[in-house]
């Protein structure tokens, strides 16, 4: 596929998984895109777990609730630092940002269906900061998404989105010439 | 190519662009796949603005300071409406990263170059509203980032990135078994 069939093709996959391990081999294409996203003065502030050991799979589980991508047979917990881009500035929200759509791309474009879950876990029942904990994150360390990484075993959902020509213009606001 | 080529090829590009205008189908293409990206809670907080009148890049040109991008044929400007996405929850910052992402990916693999030019234009001096404001974009909107597009007409460059083993590892913070 193309990146523009890749880009349209994907979508946030809250369905169920294959049984079927994840080869490493794989795990690395995905998070080595996650990594060539740009960075803000080039911080690179996003670290990445991919994890795929059973174990702490189900650890990892028992602490994501409401349960969330529990057939995934594997997941990428996406980490931040808070590092100041320059003055005050910070950029590390865009950082991870782009580094999690480069990986959501890689693993359609691999073959496997993923799911961006952020507000699930940094909402103020700290998810994330337990699942950090599991994986022996230090507190400079944010964990603020993880990324289910798996063959979909359901059919896909596509998000009714808004047309083109409500959210997209030429030479100015709603200006469509 | 695919997408692991054209993501590990992005560049931030801030050389000369080749004096050729860019065919509006390419970028709608490029728009389309940036409108393409996740949102939180599907709020959909991102739109767009291509610029490729001459005489509207020349004024937007005239309030970039320092200058930036001054050869590019055309220009894709970023708008983020700061809206809720449940309870305090805002994703605006996350959307338009996913989508500028998107975007820098669908420009490389049309043949154009680009960078993501946000700090420049939100910093004190607040660039990004006189840009909007040429552009005729409400208060409620906010101007956060601009891409150039273009045909490079002089050689990539490539940051220095940690190695891989520096920011990614398996089942656990620093563990590469």
């Amino acid at each position: 596929m193309t990146v523009l069939e890749v880009v349209k093709n994907r979508t946030s996959f809250r369905g169920e998984f294959e049984d079927t391990k994840i080869p490493r081999g794989d795990l690395i294409k995905i998070m080595e895109a996650g990594l060539a996203a740009p960075s803000g003065c080039n911080k690179q502030t996003t670290s990445l777990i991919a994890v795929d050991d059973i174990g702490l799979l189900h650890k990892l589980r028992g602490v994501i609730n409401p349960q969330a991508a529990e057939t995934a047979p594997a997941m990428i917990c996406v980490l931040t630092q808070k590092l100041i881009a320059y003055r005050d500035r910070t950029f590390y929200i865009q950082d991870y940002a782009a580094a999690i759509q480069n990986m959501l791309l890689a693993a359609v474009a691999l073959g496997y269906q993923s799911c961006w879950y952020e507000g699930h876990i940094t909402d103020t029942d700290a998810i994330g900061r337990k699942m950090a904990d599991i994986l022996n994150v230090p507190d400079d360390y944010e964990l603020v998404c993880f990324l289910p990484v798996g063959i979909a075993s359901q059919p896909l959902r596509y998000a009714d989105k808004k047309p083109f020509a409500e959210r997209a213009w030429f030479n100015g606001f709603k200006r469509t010439d």
